[in-house]
């Protein structure tokens, strides 16, 4: 099981981005995204999308966060460009654990970089911790994102030109 | 050389958005971001990482996105949900070529998908532009952000844990 622990997201100023980390979290692979911060907008947002894209991906908000972490049974990373480098930190995970990534926004407090038994960076850049998240669940799955079925009632044909939508 | 075309940027709503397509642009090897819509202020924001973290990423706001398009002496390439599988597309662009990356922002007009040479998909489903391109350069240009140097004032040394910064 993979989760996704966002921390610090502030309802106005982070809804886009969460939004986007939510979304890569769903589509490369991981099975559920707790958001620190309590926000039915964006929890209805992507029950929505995951009504019509499928797959069964969990959504939760208003979390305690030190809570998870200190009850996690399995694997803890923390996306962070102070990390180690990205190649080196997935060659120690144990892909048998579950695992819990957490996906700061801009200030971490030191606790989490503690609290991780990975603190891995994405390269050490300033960039996107949704860029991030979507590089690490690529190596982290073995790219599982490009083979994965989603069953959903909206289904998109790949195509070099125009639109090729299915709907159920 | 490669260079992002960010579309459809509105200031308010997609600032941050917009933000962490340039820092992607810049940390995963493209060497200039042209963003549609004037905004001195993600220019600014741009210029001051750029000065702090190194390399020569260029950045410019107010661009005429059609000009540049029909000017293009290049492949072009436009990521977007809809596309032909990237692993299958990257197969077929040719890397000596300069490159035009595409990235729009909610409702692309019809104009790019035909414009385009490539419309690349980082899979079928709704996720970030943002995930995107970074995956689309990581493969693009075979990680080489992992090894790219950018000389920068602040340079972060990676570590598993706390922060090591070198300042000059």
């Amino acid at each position: 099981m993979i989760v996704v622990l966002r921390i610090g997201h502030r309802i106005d100023r982070d809804k886009r981005i969460t939004t986007h980390v939510a979304l890569v979290a769903r589509a490369f692979g991981a099975n559920k995204i707790l958001i620190s911060t309590k926000d039915d907008k964006i929890k209805e947002n992507l029950r929505s999308i995951c009504k019509r894209f499928g797959g069964d991906f969990k959504i939760e908000t208003g979390i305690e966060t030190k809570k998870i972490i200190q009850n996690w049974d399995g694997v803890i990373v923390h996306l962070t460009m102070y990390g180690d480098e990205l190649e080196k930190s997935i060659k120690k995970i144990d892909t048998n654990d579950d695992l819990l990534v957490i996906v700061g926004a801009e200030k971490v407090p030191y606790y989490f970089y503690e609290a991780a038994d990975f603190n891995v960076s994405v390269g050490n850049q300033p960039h996107s911790e949704v860029a991030a998240l979507a590089l690490f669940l690529d190596r982290y799955t073995k790219g599982m994102w490009s083979r994965k079925k989603f069953d959903g009632k909206i289904k998109i044909i790949p195509s070099n030109k125009g639109k090729k939508v299915i709907s159920k």
